[in-house]
């Protein structure tokens, strides 16, 4: 199976520190920059240095025990009172991946077992979290590509590649699956605006890698689809409620609708991880509304009047009725809904 | 009521030649190209110093007024013949809209009549032309204003605005007339990939008569729909076939369908001359495809990997079926059809 070498995996820990593959600078330049601490995990995922629900929780995995080695070094016996507002800044560091949370959740529960150095067993956990993010995502492209037609042809958005997770992606690890099982014809990739994850990562991801890949303006979507050319669209989740909503990045609900009126099948592929339970429906989701300028601005030059008032949702939600199978790590459901999602999940 | 003064028109005729504001340099700049042939003003066509359908219109029918003074000077006896090979080029510049072949040929219908220097009499057929468009745009802006509520909120794609037509707009002409009678509550501009559009030319329009605009990316206006904040869409048009199916810039279908499901009102607003009765419907009409490089770079500067395919169609086909009115400076017809617009143009 192909997947990216270990050498431009996003998220990875080396030398004692966490390296970020600056995702803002794809794919123009692959520039890795090495945290030391947790302030620096926390504005690197604010600012978008990795993004991708998955990533994000694996990063803030590595910012726990970045936390925790500082803590420990300035007051050994009580450092774990110390690192909690640390730990508190960082959960917030963007409002809709429920990773973020469920990893620092998981790292802090291990906290009353730790005697004397927490670093080596946090970063043992951070590793495990890393690991099974990506033998996950293994698993969910296996189980995706086993329901796509042969041939087919897709349709993604966003990046839910390597670059989103712990390694390979989500939904890009199904169209990995896909194309080395021979069944992939050809991949469209939204170019996703404003942030560009498509044409900056996707592209470049899939053409690393040799996977048929077509660009198109997000626009462009709905005439492919009126044209016969795609058969299902894959997207990844940024948190998937009880009730199998989806929150995911900004264009994936215009999509939904745009599938469910042309007949074309829907698929989101997520880990376990990205379920919250505790919310009943995507109604409850809070979604984050990123600066105007990133909509008004590229690369720092005006696209827009000065002044002009701009409204930049980072993502949306689709309403289970309009997904056709959901795919995690444990199986996948068709037609979600509460109760098919807790058998799974239990 | 309030509309752009003229030193912004997009197309003027001063000073023995063809004025474009070049579009490609907005809202950074307002930058006059003053043209003297039909060379520079097929090549101003193409390169989208100047666009919309009716403004291409427009522009032609000054070209073969400078095509035509070209050929005099050299041909005095038979400049008719000589001008041929030139206007055949310039109908060819872009393919979607029909204006420009309608402008050309309304001109060329003079040819016979004329004697001696043809610039005179060619040149006050084009000035009518840019008149009868400003008027048709007036019209169209109070009969489609009339069929708005009060208050409103509206979603605009691509500019169909000053700069599009002769002056005033077509559905911006419809927003500027609401506007103008205290109805508009708020204008959403889609950012319009891959040529940006909206966020150049329509929101610049916009802010400087002080009509309520925020921008969005053109994937965020589903999200818009579903949480109740907009009542029409209102876009221009290219191309207009005998049963009412609509050429208009890609993305325009996409938004159709979602308002469909949102039970949002479809409004196109699109003089006579836009109106190619000579096809059946949608299907026969010629989408022009532009450079992958409109997608994969901006101002010159890549935003994906370098060697990426891109699809990049200009326009898209609306089914007459999902627009609820056209609206034309001859009256507007609901739910279109080949009878009821065949009774409107005849």
């Amino acid at each position: 199976m192909k997947h990216l070498p270990d050498t431009i995996r996003a998220v990875d820990w080396q030398h004692d520190c966490l390296h970020l593959l600056d995702q803002r600078q794809l794919p123009l330049r692959q520039e890795i920059l090495k945290l030391q601490t947790v302030q620096e995990v926390t504005k690197a995922i604010q600012d978008m240095v990795v993004r991708g629900a998955p990533a994000i929780g694996i990063t803030a995995a590595y910012g726990v025990v970045l936390a925790a080695r500082s803590a420990y070094v300035q007051r050994p016996t009580d450092w774990m009172a110390h690192i909690e507002t640390d730990l508190h800044t960082l959960s917030k560091a963007r409002p809709t991946a429920v990773n973020l949370t469920y990893a620092i959740n998981r790292m802090r529960a291990l906290f009353p077992q730790i005697t004397g150095n927490p670093v080596p067993e946090l970063l043992a956990e951070a590793r495990l979290i890393h690991e099974e993010d990506i033998q996950a995502n293994y698993r969910m492209g296996e189980l995706g590509a086993n329901l796509l037609p042969n041939p087919c042809r897709v349709l993604t958005h966003c990046n839910a590649g390597a670059l989103a997770t712990g390694g390979y992606g989500t939904a890009l690890g199904v169209i990995r699956t896909a194309f080395a099982h021979g069944k992939l014809q050809q991949v469209y990739a939204d170019e996703t605006r404003p942030w560009l994850q498509g044409a900056r990562l996707t592209a470049w991801e899939l053409k690393e890698e040799g996977i048929p890949c077509v660009l198109i303006a997000d626009s462009a979507a709905a005439m492919l689809m009126r044209n016969g050319l795609i058969d299902w669209i894959i997207v990844g989740a940024d948190r998937i409620t009880a009730n199998g909503d989806v929150a995911n990045k900004i264009g994936t609900y215009s999509l939904a609708v745009l599938a469910r009126y042309h007949h074309v099948k829907m698929m989101v592929v997520a880990p376990t991880t990205t379920f919250d339970s505790t919310l009943a429906s995507g109604n409850s989701i809070i979604i984050e509304e990123r600066s105007p300028h990133e909509v008004t601005q590229l690369h720092g030059h005006p696209i827009a009047p000065m002044g002009i008032k701009a409204w930049n949702p980072a993502f949306d939600i689709t309403p289970a009725e309009l997904i056709d199978v959901i795919v995690t790590e444990k199986g996948y459901v068709e037609h979600p809904n509460s109760t098919n999602l807790a058998s799974l999940l239990q």
